[in-house]
């Protein structure tokens, strides 16, 4: 792996997270050892500073937290001090290139709008989760979760932003996009989906992003599609939805073949095989979810992200920043018709 | 297995489904013949005539057929002499005790709405589906798609039905019902979801209804929650996100079982383990989902049902006759608060 360690860092938050600060530092420390991505961890001065220089790794100590369950506007107005403030403000000010955050996701919104702002156009930053699919690239699934009451043109803008990583993340030529809705005919759906549904077919999108029409939850782990464009109440249902799913799923396999003492020799021979279906469906593979339309890469970790997720977080941002994901995102903004 | 085969036959739409009539037809008799639960057999007459005589089931010819894809009001309306309106005729005659179809849904729901007309006091009937949950008992999800947009009191006597049937199909002693939401607090949500939060917390569902509050999607599929209350867009889309999840992780796990002749060799002594797993996810298992709030027991078999689903849907009808469904629906609504 070469150590290039040059450029800007990913500003991290070292105090976001149910495993914060250690496994977050953990991740982070690995980005900066193993990918030779430069990192700023913002937190606790004292803590972080305990840990020893580290090549590749700066240090913003900063005084305040902003806990899980606390409300995200008001803690970003009164905690100015808190790392994911100051990580935002960081990426603002030019001195980190990017932020990653596994805290307060709400917070995390905040931050980045109040100190990164919007794109030019944009009506609504959106988060783009990013759905594995079996033996083929992921599904970027948005809004999932940052606007619960959304009208059709903000879905209309969330189809370009996630157009636009699907190319960026997973490098898809001329990505599938679709709109979620409980049946394939246009005429289904609710009031939202049909009136989306009619700006997207006539091409509100603009000229590059190709509509596919409805598709169905049933498409959104397949690869019928790459981009699923819904509003953030369903979307942030769905994400968890596919959650409990999986792990209902893989927790009944698990627990049939520990069944009995015959069952549990035989699946030692199989474990091999089953073991990278694991990594595949474990939602730290793909280090997070991404807030788009904000003027700066943010990415959003899982709450219960370790430090594999924190380190692979690191390196979707490094990426999107290599990748020129925000001007791609204003690019694609801007071909669109009002 | 007892040979009953008294009692008002339950009428099966023989036309209704992508697998009809052969399998829905196999279903039907194999009720009759191995639970002994009389069937009222509604279709092609000629068809029907050929399978010969068999004890405890009728037939009622009819001569039109309404498609999957066809409008469900329109074909309601035109086609009076179809399969599933003169299933849905028959149980309001007093013909049938119950219809079971796999036909058109919308068409299904639209054939028991105007044919058996809506319980006193229910604003919109709604459809209950099944969720499997491992080790556990079902999950009811209402409404699972026959009220794309709702309103606060139609959630709360979703949430009364739902209970009801929680009740009556799967035994459970005060079910506890939940609202699904994005977030566990009463504050997270779309309007929607707060104000029916609101309505239920004050008791509106009357005081046997227990409220726990939201759930999110991750609590589905599993044994946190026994009714999950939503609107018909946001349900059908998780009904159809579980079943894409589990065909996507069966489908990976069965395919990394088959990667390399060792594993392949190996997976079969594990086998007789996983197969009940297949049957506990499997939908066919329960029967397939009810239309609530209608004055008689209408079961929704899935599209695809085979003669298992059909059988188990005909002795999910026949349970749910013998056990007074529509009554105790009809008690809860009554007890509700306006």
């Amino acid at each position: 792996m070469a150590h290039v360690l040059d450029g800007l860092p990913i500003a991290v938050d070292a105090m976001g997270g149910d495993r914060a600060p250690s496994e977050v530092v953990a991740g982070a420390l690995q980005a900066a050892q193993e990918l030779g991505i430069p990192v700023l961890l913002v937190g606790d001065g004292a803590y972080l500073e305990s840990l020893g220089p580290h090549p590749g790794v700066e240090i913003l100590a900063t005084t305040e937290v902003i806990e899980m369950d606390e409300d995200p506007g008001k803690a970003v107005r009164v905690k100015r001090d808190s790392s994911l403030v100051r990580c935002a403000e960081a990426v603002r000010q030019g001195r980190a290139s990017a932020m990653v955050s596994a805290g307060n996701t709400g917070a995390t919104m905040a931050s980045a709008l109040l100190r990164m702002g919007r794109l030019p156009g944009v009506q609504r930053p959106a988060i783009a989760a990013v759905i594995p699919v079996p033996g083929s690239t992921p599904t970027v699934l948005i809004d999932s979760g940052a606007n619960v009451d959304c009208n059709a043109q903000m879905l209309v803008q969330f189809a370009q932003m996630g157009w636009a990583l699907a190319m960026e993340r997973f490098g898809i030529v001329d990505p599938r996009v679709g709109i979620l809705s409980i049946g394939e005919e246009p005429t289904k759906g609710n009031g939202l989906v049909k009136e989306a549904h009619a700006l997207l077919a006539e091409g509100r999108a603009g000229p590059e992003v190709r509509f596919i029409g409805n598709v169905e939850g049933r498409d959104v782990m397949s690869d019928r599609v790459d981009v699923v464009v819904t509003d953030g109440f369903t979307g942030n249902v769905v994400l968890k939805t596919l959650e409990g799913a999986v792990t209902a799923v893989v927790g009944a396999v698990l627990g049939a073949l520990s069944s009995t003492e015959e069952v549990k020799q035989a699946a030692k021979a199989i474990m091999p095989a089953l073991v990278p279906l694991a990594t595949e469906f474990d939602p730290d593979t793909y280090g997070g979810a991404v807030l788009l339309g904000v003027n700066g890469v943010c990415v959003i970790s899982h709450g219960s992200s370790g430090a594999r997720a924190i380190l692979n977080a690191v390196k979707v941002a490094h990426h999107a920043v290599a990748d020129k994901l925000v001007a791609r995102i204003e690019s694609v903004i801007g071909s669109g018709r009002d």
